[in-house]
């Protein structure tokens, strides 16, 4: 195999030192895409009915009369979905590091591991934008709550995995795929595949942008439709997201692959279609190019052989559309050089390296969110510290070799191992502390046996380190609640722990904002780590031991109850009569907001400043700010800029998230960090739907998280 | 007075006598029709733009020079909001009897009621479909969640108040106001006033029906917008809704008044509006006449003359706009009959009759809901019973003198009088049985002192009546809660009852659909009662002791659990991926379903039948069922046709309401129920929002329940 791996690179260098002349300048750039045009037309030419339905699977095999190559997939959420892979932080807590050069670094790392394995297309990244709704399993799958957070980190996340300049789509990289196009979170009553229900204007204001970003910033390859019905016309078939919106205002020049069994879903799922083949056709027709079907049973599988050949016959008119579909696949196997490669079929191990790895620590360092931290009983002191209690359900996990670890989220590949919170602690304070393990209670069991020698444990520590939360059984795809507590009887744990008076640190490890008041009143120090992959143990450890200062903030907000959902900064202004926009007997703020996170230092913010007050409507100008790390210790901030037009012609949300950059300062180091204010950022859309910016005044806030107390405010106006 | 009143009849009755004589023919209404447009015309010309502008207010005084009366208004959710009225059940429970022409019957009570106090425009009915968010404090003011039952019984009350035909606005007859337009149950979380974001598409489906059937069948007369923002437009300032749908498409040639202050509110609450003035010119160019402000506060109050009048000098050209306001709240004024009327602003008692409060019985009887009925414990033998204990925190209330209360919902007259459970049991018991009285625990105190005494007036009876729920202190407008667990201790009072093995009622007297497990577990006969207005007791005594045997159908579903909402019956086709379309570790059905309800007898569906089996698309048939009373008793049966296009362009709900009809039967009699099935119940809005009947087999299901098991279901061919 090494043989042939070297002749690959030697074959994949000297064509990419093709690549590389032939795209010097746009001119040849096109040129190249002209050659590609020319060679797949004369491909198609050659194929019979059966060769161009064959193509239009997920995993179509090598066509080997005409040598056409197979494309191997698989997903990378979180690094690649396979045995054997570097397993990074899942989605929710690469959001908050609000790092989008993270996100880029790590599929760039996935790219490389993928090319390794033969692996040349990902369903990947997922564009969600989450609606505040925490019942929804896959809420983890998302960067959060914010359309313009999640456009910025899917953006990093398409160009690292695909490459971009001359070396997009080279062999160091490979093909993403956007979803779940459109507005697939707002599903009715939180669950996975409901019906969504919104206007155009919540539709173009929350959910479009991160796609739109993917297609014209990050130039996508594929994209990939909701399961839902969105307004009665499900997304597999909606000829208006995928042909008008994608393919012809948005100039998407990828290929459309389903979501599993979404064809045949138009007929058995949402009752349009009468049959699968009525299914197939209407697929085909609205410009759904690739059949994902997974586990191909065949009678789902609507555009194999069986299913749509012989309508073809019957109907030679459609052929027009399987030739459509089949040139933009057949583009993109070009695209990707994979008729350049020897064995495009052949599959090779996932190996993730130890560079990978490292970059999964730093990642996962930079994710972690600390909640709470009174009397600064983080971090930990090493040297004064003689015990340490490590209790919880999530606080270790060992898994048989091969078996899939339940504490790193949907999605996870198998690492080749996987630190735990006891593994990290244990690994940093070597034999200095003594660590007193006891998992107290399991997540599926509400048995109460183990509470007491957790007690114990907790009892003869100095402190104790409290890890609970959540797993891929309770959270997850398909995996959606009516309740946000914490499962079983961890609150009881927490209770019985915190009634030690010993000090308590709790470490959360889950996938969606639960609802942790006790928590939150009772324990004084509070890290979300969500899931941090396989290095989570190591990261937690720096974390806790003040090696690493967490940084991170959340990207969802906290609810209180799972009967304030949705729970999310993006608010319209309050009703200001009866009921005065509240819950008469509870307080809807979230626990935590968007934005949220704390430091072991402390960042002071001044002279907000613009470099115009007034600008014309066309007009851009920045926003500067001084941030000063006024504490001891070096530290993350991430500093987020907020728009709001002040009186609009329409309404809209308070406030809207429209610029973040995380820096690192020194104690006493100050930082300017500036902003841009221009057309798109302070642009609304009106009641005709047009992207306009409004003269007028606008209030520019800049801080350390979406609250209103956390934020410095300056007006602009614009005339 | 009395002659007064006696001059003002005679003069009512002459001048009916000859609006009767006008309105013998069409060509004579329009001739009177343009008799007012002329009148009206002349008037505004010699009106001064200062009296012009004070015509644009709620309560405009009198103008004596030019001889315009005021027209006094009042609320009239289920009887005028008005010390001495009638109360009838709450919308909620009117909605429960399934009964148009209960609600004509009260309508038409409370105009007579409402003429005799000189008051002439209410601003009822509430016509909001509720979208199963109980979380919504003013779900009791509508009648549900079906657009089509909403729509029925929206004709009904306003046809009863506005009178049909040559009555119409006659001296008997009000003028009717239909809120909230539009959509105003969708607001975000459950909070009153909070924006609503839905496709057109839902607008159509949902929430417009009700409305257009207001206009077009009911002619109402005057139509209220939604405080809320609607997908970006306020309905305030909603020209697409007020102008080009209500007054272009549909035809309304009413007046359109505010919700208290929304004017002003496109200022203060939308920030849309720079100032109240630009507020108050937005109002008027979108058209909305008339301007409410409740406590007329001068700054709230956008169209009166210290707002509008200024800007209307420096802007001539705006006055084009109160001239058609004036025009259209004057025109109404005549067809009220008020320029024909002596003391138009003279300010009459209201005086409940005995007539209206004996078909206030009447309706509240209709309205009860029997839940669940185990082993048939109830109706009680009053010849077997000894002892009743009357427990709970809604078994009893009196309040001071003029003093409101708490058990009838929001928006209550105060009655000459009001009957608990209590006095209705012992009106009804007299002597014959021992009634052990124990409040037990009160609504607003989490207090267990009363459990004693409420236990031991369980333990010395036969049969415990348990009243619990909600009251005006836990729900109505304002009171938007965050959870739907029975209020206090309320759930611990029915467990200690329970635990006293007695046999157990619980009579439910509140709001909205509660979380109700426990109950609905542990205690073997549940009413839920609504409010039943003054005659509460009465009714549920009349119930409880087999009087009258209860045939009231549930029009919202009860959730298990809060973490379920939305709530109802209007789902679509579960996802049949990865969840299934459930949560993970919660049953997601309905704890009682929409159209539920049980009977002291039992009815059986026979010989279910289309008159047509085929039908061409603009063709009608019917669809025919027997229905007999198998058992013992007397009862009343709400047979129930839902609808469902089996395969359809658009993805739609799995069935929908379109035909109901409430029968009374002796036991062994069988009566035919037939449904029409025509182009509107078949049709549906294609992708292009065209109301289509799309060819195809139709599923007919009729029934006692939307719950399959309790459906018959037959297919319709259209072609």
């Amino acid at each position: 195999m090494q043989v042939r791996r070297n002749i690959r690179l030697l074959l994949s260098t000297l064509m990419m030192a093709a690549v590389f002349t032939a795209c010097q300048t746009n001119a040849m750039v096109e040129q190249h895409d002209s050659d590609i045009d020319k060679k797949v037309s004369e491909l198609l030419d050659q194929m019979t009915l059966e060769e161009k339905v064959a193509e239009l699977t997920q995993d179509a095999p090598p066509n080997e009369r005409l040598g056409i190559p197979m494309m191997r997939y698989s997903e990378c959420l979180h690094g690649l979905w396979l045995p054997g892979a570097t397993v990074y932080p899942q989605a929710i807590a690469l959001g908050s590091t609000w790092d989008p050069e993270s996100i880029r670094a790590m599929t760039t790392a996935i790219a490389k591991e993928a090319r390794a394995a033969n692996l040349t297309h990902c369903y990947s990244p997922n564009l969600d934008v989450i609606t505040g709704d925490g019942r929804y399993g896959r809420v983890e799958e998302s960067y959060g709550e914010d359309p313009y957070l999640v456009s910025r980190m899917g953006v990093a996340f398409i160009e690292g995995l695909q490459g971009t300049g001359k070396e997009k789509f080279d062999e160091n990289h490979i093909l993403a795929t956007a979803k779940h196009f459109v507005a697939y979170p707002e599903n009715r009553r939180g669950i996975n595949g409901g019906f969504s229900d919104i206007s155009e204007r919540r539709l173009y204001e929350i959910h479009l942008p991160p796609f739109e970003a993917a297609v014209k910033e990050a130039g996508v390859g594929a994209i990939m439709p909701g399961h839902q019905d969105l307004n009665g016309v499900p997304c597999h078939m909606n000829t208006w997201l995928i042909q008008d919106l994608l393919r012809d205002e948005w100039g998407f020049d990828g290929f459309v692959v389903s979501d599993n069994n979404d064809v045949s879903r138009l007929h058995h799922m949402h009752y349009i279609a009468k049959s699968r083949k009525e299914a197939a056709v209407l697929g085909l027709q609205t410009g759904v190019d690739m059949d994902l079907v997974i586990g191909k049973n065949p009678a789902d599988a609507a555009y194999i052989m069986n299913v749509l050949q012989d309508t073809l016959k019957s109907n030679p008119s459609l052929v027009k559309y399987v030739d459509e579909s089949v040139t933009r696949i057949l583009k993109m196997k070009y695209r990707l050089g994979l008729f350049d490669q020897e064995n495009s079929d052949e599959v090779r191990p996932v190996v993730s390296t130890p560079e990978s790895q490292e970059l999964a620590l730093d990642i996962a360092k930079k994710a972690v969110v600390l909640l709470k931290n009174e009397n600064n009983l983080l971090p930990l002191n090493k040297d004064k510290i003689k015990s340490i209690a490590v209790i919880g359900p999530n606080a270790h996990e060992e898994v048989a070799e091969g078996k899939k670890y339940t504490l790193m989220g949907g999605y996870s590949g198998i690492p080749p191992y996987y630190t735990s919170v006891l593994e990290g602690i244990k690994q940093k304070v070597g034999d200095k502390i003594q660590v007193n393990y006891a998992q107290g209670a399991s997540l599926n069991s509400d048995s109460k046996a183990g509470f007491q020698e957790a007690i114990a444990a907790a009892q003869k520590s100095d402190v104790v380190v409290l890890a609970v939360g959540g797993s891929t059984l309770t959270c997850g795809e398909g995996i959606d609640r009516d309740d946000l507590e914490l499962f079983g009887v961890q609150n009881e744990l927490v209770e019985a722990i915190v009634k030690t008076g010993k000090p308590v640190v709790v470490i959360l490890i889950n996938g969606r904002p639960l609802t942790i008041n006790y928590i939150a009143e009772n324990v004084p120090s509070i890290i979300e780590s969500w899931y941090l992959g396989m290095r989570s143990g190591d990261a937690l450890a720096e974390v806790l031991f003040g090696d690493y200062n967490p940084g991170g903030k959340l990207t969802v907000s906290f609810p209180r109850s799972v009967g304030q959902l949705p729970v999310t900064y993006l608010e319209r202004p309050d009703f200001v009569g009866s009921g005065k926009g509240e819950y008469k007997f509870a307080d809807k703020t979230p626990l935590y907001p968007f934005g949220f996170g704390l430091s072991y230092t402390q960042f002071e913010y001044s002279n907000l400043r613009l470099a115009k007050s007034q600008i014309l409507p066309n007009e851009k100008t920045t926003v500067s700010v001084d941030v000063t790390n006024s504490g001891k210790l070096q530290g993350d901030e991430v500093v987020q800029m907020y728009i709001r037009d002040d009186f609009a012609s329409v309404g809209r949300y308070d406030k809207l998230l429209k610029g973040f950059e995380r820096i690192s300062l020194a104690p006493g180091e100050t930082k300017t960090v500036e902003f841009e204010l221009n057309p798109d950022n302070l642009s609304l859309y009106n009641q005709k739907m047009e992207k306009v910016v409004e003269p007028g005044d606008f209030t520019i806030s800049v801080g350390t998280s979406s609250m209103e107390k956390d934020l410095n405010t300056i007006k602009l106006s614009v005339r």
